[in-house]
């Protein structure tokens, strides 16, 4: 991809059992068991390469966490989950989130790049800490660790983890039958990592895989969290509400990266949005009203009272949040989502059901309603605004959001030259516009073979911003 | 099934690169690289399906062990080429190993109820402590955890995994859209597991599985091991040499689990053999000649010299074991390999140079090097002679070894009636003959709606057993 070729936007499919929203199994549409069947996600997986998207994706935490009464509880393991969709897709990136914090890097790394040798090139990594106390207990630890302590933790995992995919050179391999020498010694490294929280003595038992390193994502925004990704993201996945606020992160983002000593351009930003499309904006907004009266309010409380940590009597219906919530300072879980929910409820004067009805749909990401050509105006204003470089999609009925999504709005963006009409790479760096890391020790010698692929371009393009149009850009917090 | 059908032998495929042989590799016929490729091990699980094996296998460590001149080095993680190969196969068992050692049971119980619920019911997994300090050093430790404190982990290990894959009761998902409850809350139990080495607090976030509890494997053979093989194991994989040996070794697991309280009948006994195939015995023989003559004496020496702790230059290739060799008790990694090794030498009077020859292909399993007529012999005497319930079966060549098997051996032993002509269940399970487990809290309620499999029939069959053929059997035994 050459830096003068048009710059365009990147989807990802963030997919979650029948749907992001609270309720959508509830629909006659939908599977209620559909979160544990292979063929519901293959299916998902396979439509989203229809769209030509660039990756699907999978949340993550290691514990059953919320209510079970509430909505499809648990969810496979997202790294056994993408291999069973590598099987039966031949392009599109994959990316499974994982904890920093109940890990070990050595089995981790070696995971991400086994899945990368196994799906030729498109396994990505959403890197997180783990923000709850149900996760440590599940991990023989009695409390959460501390905020900072994780982040510190997860920094030197990344380290570890990339002098493990860093074991061997990519010229390494000499199999060589006449003389009876499978590898060279001498360009197999152990990882020899010595951290405070980390300590990896050894070479990783899987040889380079074809992306170098699996492309890593981040997803918190907490002071901690930006840091982390501009030091190691190349994609970072984020909720943000406005348009200022958006571009405003992405400054952040690529301040930090540049601090860092990084190329800024290398680091995407992909902001969350929950489509609710219609054939008119009228449609769109009764379907979105129909999900949101099938919340059972007693459920959604009970998630909401754990997550600002406060008894659930404590929050009546049809009255404001209590007013002595705790600080953003004192909470060591996902710092960010809880400032999210206790601002927009503050600023908006809702009460407990109606930041219920807010966070139902899209845990804490724009929703937009509307038309296919409405969500592609609100994508193209916040891509040409410099907010963001793609958009994690995150359809609140699945499949059906997403199959609507591939067949509308998909080709409005293509119509606009916002969107590839073909994949041009096979690897999920090539997706991304992102090059293959070369070998430390390649790079010292002049002996990589890697071409190394531009940066996308990071200037928005020249095309005219299109006056703001009527798409109703909803807050919509999670609750969890 | 019931107990009044013939008694039918099981087979496991062992998978392992291009095969078992050390010097495997540097065949004309061998792809290098193939330890790496999917597509290779897609096809070695479609030829073992079409064969009607039980199910494929594969060994692992988390260390890059061994010399990466010597052999492909490095191998994917197997719970993720499992996954792989679960999409291209729909009958055939996945057996993958981990250890206890450096997992924690949350995050390896999922991953193994993960591949239960992707594969449909055909996850097992084989048990295992992890005997290298190389191992030990890549999770932070400076080294390797005492023998007896590595299996009083493993026990804590697999109650606390039981317990999570208990934690929903088959009948905990209600998917009541009408009333908007998902699940019955009273149906799903945390682990509540506190051990010495091991404390997990909640439920599993993965709803049971088909197989209730993935199927378990066990491999060691020192007293610990067996211990652990008798108390939770479905089927053993063992290295034995003669039938004297391991008749008496399936007499003392059977005896073992009786005294856990279990069924003896339900621990299956699978010796590994490798067979080495030819149209008459002597082109069998020559073509294992072939073979061991690709050994590289240095590589092999170097591997041998690590496996009994000994300086490699004491090892004098023309000359026996040095005489001081540290005795079993001192060994802290594989005993029971470690003494076969040495026994192996002493007892044959055999020069390093021999040694080596005998330890290239078989890793301490028989070698049965023959006919098909005569390997079916062999199994024939074992499976009968209350030896062995089936077979692992370990290629010294892949995929060839294999597709030998499966278009010669098998058909053998179906005409003799020794071996399933269909598949007649689609769960590891039902392959093995083996009771799904029923939820504790279910059994107590009498609610199960699981109909258990009868336990295969113990007693050798009535036919007569065959003469001694002439099959070469020699030990083979491993240097890793």
């Amino acid at each position: 991809m050459s830096t003068t070729a048009p710059r365009r936007l990147h989807l990802n499919a963030f997919l979650m059992s029948v749907g992001h929203h609270e309720a959508a199994w509830r629909l006659p549409e939908s599977d209620p068991h559909a979160h544990l069947d292979v063929a519901h996600y293959q299916h998902l997986a396979r439509t989203a390469e229809r769209g030509l998207f660039d990756s699907v994706f999978f949340a993550d935490s290691p514990a059953l966490y919320g209510d079970v009464r509430r909505r499809p509880a648990g969810a496979l393991d997202p790294t056994i989950l993408l291999t069973a969709l590598a099987a039966v897709t031949s392009r599109i990136g994959l990316i499974a989130t994982a904890t920093t914090t109940y890990n070990a890097p050595y089995e981790l790394a070696r995971r991400f790049a086994s899945l990368d040798h196994v799906s030729g090139g498109r396994a990505g990594w959403n890197v997180v800490t783990t923000a709850t106390a149900e996760a440590a207990r599940n991990f023989g630890l009695d409390e959460l660790p501390a905020h900072a302590e994780r982040y510190a933790r997860a920094a030197e995992f990344l380290d570890a983890a990339r002098r493990l995919w860093d074991s061997w050179e990519s010229g390494a391999v000499l199999a060589d039958k006449a003389a009876g020498v499978y590898a060279d010694a001498e360009r197999v490294h152990p990882a020899a990592f010595e951290g405070r929280y980390v300590r990896v003595a050894g070479a990783l038992n899987v040889p380079r895989s074809p992306q170098g390193h699996p492309l890593l994502v981040q997803a918190g925004s907490s002071e901690d969290g930006k840091d982390l990704a501009a030091r190691y993201a190349d994609a970072v996945f984020t909720a943000q509400q406005t348009l200022e606020e958006a571009v405003a992160f992405a400054a952040d983002v690529r301040g930090r990266a540049a601090g860092f000593g990084r190329d800024p351009r290398t680091v995407l930003l992909l902001p969350g949005i929950v489509p609710v499309l219609g054939s008119t904006e009228e449609e769109a907004r009764r379907r979105e009203a129909e999900l949101d009266e099938l919340i059972v309010p007693e459920h959604a409380r009970r998630q909401l009272a754990a997550t600002l940590r406060v008894p659930e009597e404590e929050l009546a219906l049809d009255r404001p949040l209590p007013a002595d919530l705790p600080s953003e300072d004192e909470i060591e879980g996902a710092k960010s989502r809880y400032t999210l929910i206790v601002q927009l409820a503050r600023r908006e004067h809702l009460t407990v059901r109606q930041l219920i009805g807010r966070l139902g749909g899209g845990r804490g990401h724009r929703t937009l309603a509307g038309t296919p050509e409405q969500v592609a105006d609100a994508l193209q204003t916040w891509f040409e605004a410099g907010a963001a470089d793609g958009f994690n999609v995150m359809a609140p009925v699945l499949p059906s959001g997403l199959e609507e999504f591939v067949e509308h709005v998909v080709p409005e963006l293509q119509r606009r030259g916002l969107f590839r009409t073909e994949y041009t790479g096979t690897t999920l760096r090539e997706h991304y516009g992102l090059p293959v890391p070369v070998h430390p020790r390649e790079r010292e010698r002049g002996t990589s073979a890697a071409t190394p692929t531009a940066p996308p371009a990071a200037t928005p393009a020249a095309a005219p911003v299109p006056a703001p149009v009527d798409v109703r850009e909803r807050e919509a917090v999670p609750a969890g």
